[in-house]
């Protein structure tokens, strides 16, 4: 088996010319959007449909008034700006999708750089989004599938590339790595920096350029810790044939 | 001062729309491009000329013929194929610049993520080419500069990220950061990798898929161990605004 890692979003648009009919992708945006997707399926939610531009997820609403949208721009849950938009239910922090919320609904959750990284292994096997939260369960759903190739994707932010993504998917090459499993030197590199933090996992998350900014709005420094909490979740989202992330059977 | 990274060679061709008339690029490919290009400069070499095709080269010496032709296929130094081209005089191992053959000659060599990367830079206030064997001299080089950025670009190995490459920028962010500096995550990441391996580099390469590649073939394994060596040489090489390499005034 192959372990290989995208490091950065630069390299996403390749993955249009790999076969990846053999490959599972595991998508990692650490702070916040697997992480917020992670919670709200554990929370009871029905699906989450990713989407780019806020646009998208208002003609979603259009046509199927009954979904939750969320997302946010700049950190600010995002509001109406024109007629036949309408202010958001949500924003990107993973606390505020509570049971009581979401059991039952679609989301629409406008990203950017997340949906793009899910969007780009549309060819794989499978699709998972993983998050520290769902790492173990993760795991377990990996070992049981027969795939020639793992490839954890990064899904950075902007162009960047960002910590988390990486630890993330160091922390998860560390629990599937065997002796006879072949790493990528970027495997290896995410591998070796989640050793060196895996002691401090949320002060590592503090110390990114992501998690800086969040520790710096007081309403969302809390998401770094959340999001930095190891195996409190056993949901493992799949992307299904509507592009939408479901629990995993 | 900023200090960023380029952790994958997917990451240049977004350099194009970047303005980096202050930003000083540092170009790692260290096992082997920008390692022999130090050694052949360090050595007497009056330029190297770096180009992506062999066709290219041998057009250079149908012009030129007192330049010497350097590079490598498959870890194999370069032949003739058709009339008109011309038996390479050098693969591209820095143990074969030797004094004797390079002072004062000016080598076009072939490489394709080396040339690739230092392409890429040209925007760029400065370009230099790194390396392990002249580390400590390229950190008080740039000391010396007065820039907003620098620029740690790893050339990688085809389109993927090369651990090697990433140690390296690592090992110079280490020699240049300041407590004031701003770090990206990409520099974080090369930093702390280089301090999990840097007490035994030559190990560290070894492992790397490059290194992996060269240790299997008996006369190029000494490229590893060579190319691992710390500050043996002084040589600062600075691309000129005809695409050489020479030595820094």
């Amino acid at each position: 088996m192959k372990l290989s890692t995208l490091l950065s979003p630069a390299e996403l648009p390749a993955l249009a010319q790999r076969d990846l009919r053999a490959t599972v992708c595991v998508v990692f945006d650490i702070l916040r959007a697997t992480s917020t997707f992670v919670t709200a399926l554990q929370r009871g939610a029905q699906a989450i449909q990713p989407v780019c531009e806020i646009a998208e997820a208002n003609e979603i609403y259009a046509r199927q008034p009954d979904v939750l949208l969320a997302g946010e721009r700049q950190g600010v849950k995002i509001r109406a700006t024109r007629a036949g938009e309408r202010d958001f239910d949500l924003g990107n922090s993973p606390r505020e999708f509570t049971p009581e919320i979401v059991q039952g609904r679609t989301i629409v959750s406008t990203t950017t750089n997340g949906t793009r990284a899910l969007q780009a292994c549309r060819g794989a096997q499978l699709v998972l989004a993983g998050s520290f939260l769902n790492l173990a369960a993760t795991a377990c759903y990996l070992k049981k599938l027969s795939c020639a190739e793992i490839l954890f994707v990064c899904a950075g932010t902007g162009e960047g590339v960002a910590l988390e993504d990486v630890l993330a998917a160091g922390a998860l090459a560390e629990l599937l790595a065997t002796s006879s499993a072949q790493l990528s030197d970027a495997t290896v590199i995410a591998q070796e920096i989640y050793r060196r933090e895996q002691s401090d996992l949320a002060a590592a998350l503090g110390r990114s350029q992501n998690g800086r900014r969040l520790l710096s709005l007081p309403e969302l420094a809390d998401d770094v810790a959340f999001c930095a909490q190891r195996d409190c979740f056993d949901v493992v989202p799949v992307l299904n044939s509507q592009g939408r992330l479901v629990r995993s059977i």
